[in-house]
């Protein structure tokens, strides 16, 4: 639906408080906890204000999340193991955030045949940042990194051992954080 | 409570059959379709009877989904390749089943503060094929392993890369399977 068949221009204070009440929610009282009328309340507005911005409880939660995810900034400095590790480290907070910690599992339980917003939060996880990922990868060093590594690989394989790390590892009794896996990716760029 | 406290001895038959229906459901109804009152209707048996053995339905699902993970079984054949990529390939069929796809997500995102059995069911992840993962590596043939490496690192690596491709990058329009994953982690194996 365009602005104009909404009838009239949104308001992005309101967008914004209700996307700030929905992370509130979350950090707070979980996923299950994190209702729409539970966010109107938080953020002073009526169910009718959110559902005219956002078609469903999932797709709110959603965005969420997926601001949260696309914040991560890493510019190149030269140093490959700095700029990989940042990566790492980047992640493994985004995802140990207590937003994320109980906004991302619910969003991926519930997403079975659910709207383009979910998918689009899927779609989300790491995408924007590739090029950053790409670029320093482009600055390391000369002789650190194999041109036939496809960073996009490398990258899946990063955000995904973040997500392991964060999600899984903390319940098995062994410790790591992003060092480990920050030499065992280099290890892999290695020529 | 052992087994006396419970004043008879546990049938194994029924406990095959509510965590068959467990299964089942999660497979064709999802997560939040997975009731104890629908597993009691699908496995012929009483809810009671249910509780007696799994004192929630967040416990009741863990063990039914702890035990497909638990049953990725890959003897080291002296190829290292093809013996990692085994590895990637079961975790990602694993994850990919319905059953681990309806309800993975949903135990995270549930398990905060959840009993042992959930955190039970999260180090299963990858614990029990630990072992197996390190005899592969222990049987490469000599000067493709870099003894320094830490088999459980790569593991970890494994595990997080097969939880990302299975959850998140079917949504990305990103093409990946199990080669490239393999071709990087034995990339990060070499001395």
């Amino acid at each position: 639906m365009s602005e104009a068949a909404r009838g009239r221009p949104r308001d992005a204070r309101i967008d914004e408080a209700v996307l700030a009440a929905t992370r509130d929610l979350l950090a707070t009282e979980g996923f299950v906890g994190t209702t729409v009328q539970a966010v109107a309340r938080a953020a002073g507005v009526g169910a009718s204000a959110i559902y005219r911005r956002w078609p469903s409880r999932l797709e709110l939660i959603a965005t969420a999340i997926g601001q949260d995810l696309d914040r991560l900034d890493v510019r190149p400095t030269g140093d490959l193991r700095a700029d990989v590790r940042a990566f790492v480290g980047g992640y493994l907070e985004l995802f140990d955030s207590p937003v994320a910690r109980a906004g991302l599992p619910g969003i991926l339980a519930a997403s079975r045949g659910e709207g383009d917003e979910v998918r689009g939060l899927t779609r989300r996880v790491g995408q924007g940042v590739r090029p950053a990922f790409r670029a320093v990868l482009a600055a390391a060093p000369p002789g650190s990194v194999d041109p036939a590594v496809d960073p996009d690989t490398v990258f899946d394989v990063l955000i995904g051992a973040a997500l392991y790390r964060s999600f899984i590892h903390p319940f098995t009794g062994r410790r790591g954080g992003a060092d480990d896996v920050t030499d065992l990716l280099l290890r892999a760029l290695r020529p």
